[in-house]
């Protein structure tokens, strides 16, 4: 038997984005968003949903770029501090001691600490209401050099975090269940 | 020290949305797609990223309705081979055994047996290239009886699958690392 539990915005798993931003005077933030994934292959694009109240939205529309860094479970409590405090009222950077590398491709900072950092360029700014979706065009991804002599193992590899947005929680991967493109051959 | 490793379309984690819709004839048909997340709160709202080779691309702009189908293990198979196939040569409800319902909100099935059904409404479609993104409204969240008593606890007692792009394959959510907005008020 099925329950309705009404309409929610609710989806699992979410991803745990660390999206780093400069300022109008190029200080560096970094901010936390758990709505977006990927949007697109040509161009290779991410989407970010982001209400206009954030600081991270005004820096986004100033220079039209963004990273997206990924934690692993040591830099939880970083994380979770980039969607608690306001970049417009202290330097986050300054407070957890990560240090911001600028961007190879955009204009825009990443943290260097974090396994994986991906740089965007902002391509469109889609209204939706409450959040305006960014979608990114996806330039370079850097990793950790540890993590790339085996890509296939990255995600595993790095534990880079989840959101579970019902219990308010941040997730590890979980073990392997199958491969993708394989499994449900069974039926064909 | 960090590595690029060029441009991709990856994140981690990405969900396996298993989109329901009917077709021009009225058949339900169900395909997997991994890109895509929670795109707004006022509307609350969902994105897709859906090439337009695909069936449930003709079906969406033909019935501006879909349901979002979210799968535990013993499903992984199923939710694999709606990903495999197409529903222009075959019926992948039949093929599988699964029970199309049709939806209490929206002019789409959706899947019985899989213990989360998102109800959805199209609200945009936007083309970025490659894949159009469909921006749906949340209309409903369905979740078995069973699990809609400690719905804190519902994507883990669910075991809700997560779809590894590096990999190539799903995993199952893992442990609690801290809690969001409360292990971060440490660097306040």
């Amino acid at each position: 038997m099925k329950k309705s539990i009404g309409a929610r915005e609710m989806i699992f798993p979410n991803p745990v984005m660390i999206v780093g931003t400069y300022d109008k005077d190029g200080a560096p933030n970094a901010a936390n968003f758990a709505w977006g994934g990927i949007a697109a292959s040509e161009p290779m694009a991410i989407s970010v949903a982001v209400r206009p109240s954030r600081y991270t939205f005004e820096n986004l529309n100033l220079k039209k770029a963004f990273t997206v860094n990924l934690p692993s479970p040591s830099f939880t409590a970083e994380a979770d501090y980039f969607g608690i405090a306001s970049g417009r009222d202290v330097n986050k950077f300054e407070k957890t001691g990560l240090t911001p590398v600028s961007g190879d491709f955009v204009d825009a900072p990443y943290i260097e600490e974090f396994p994986v950092n991906i740089e965007c360029a902002v391509l469109h700014a889609i209204d939706l209401g409450s959040h305006t979706l960014f979608i990114g065009e996806i330039k370079d991804i850097k990793v950790d050099e540890a993590l790339a002599a085996d890509l296939k193992g990255l995600w595993h590899a790095a534990q880079i975090l989840t959101y579970d947005s019902f219990a308010m929680s941040y997730r590890l991967p979980g073990e392997e269940v199958a491969k993708a493109f394989s499994c449900g051959l069974k039926f064909q």
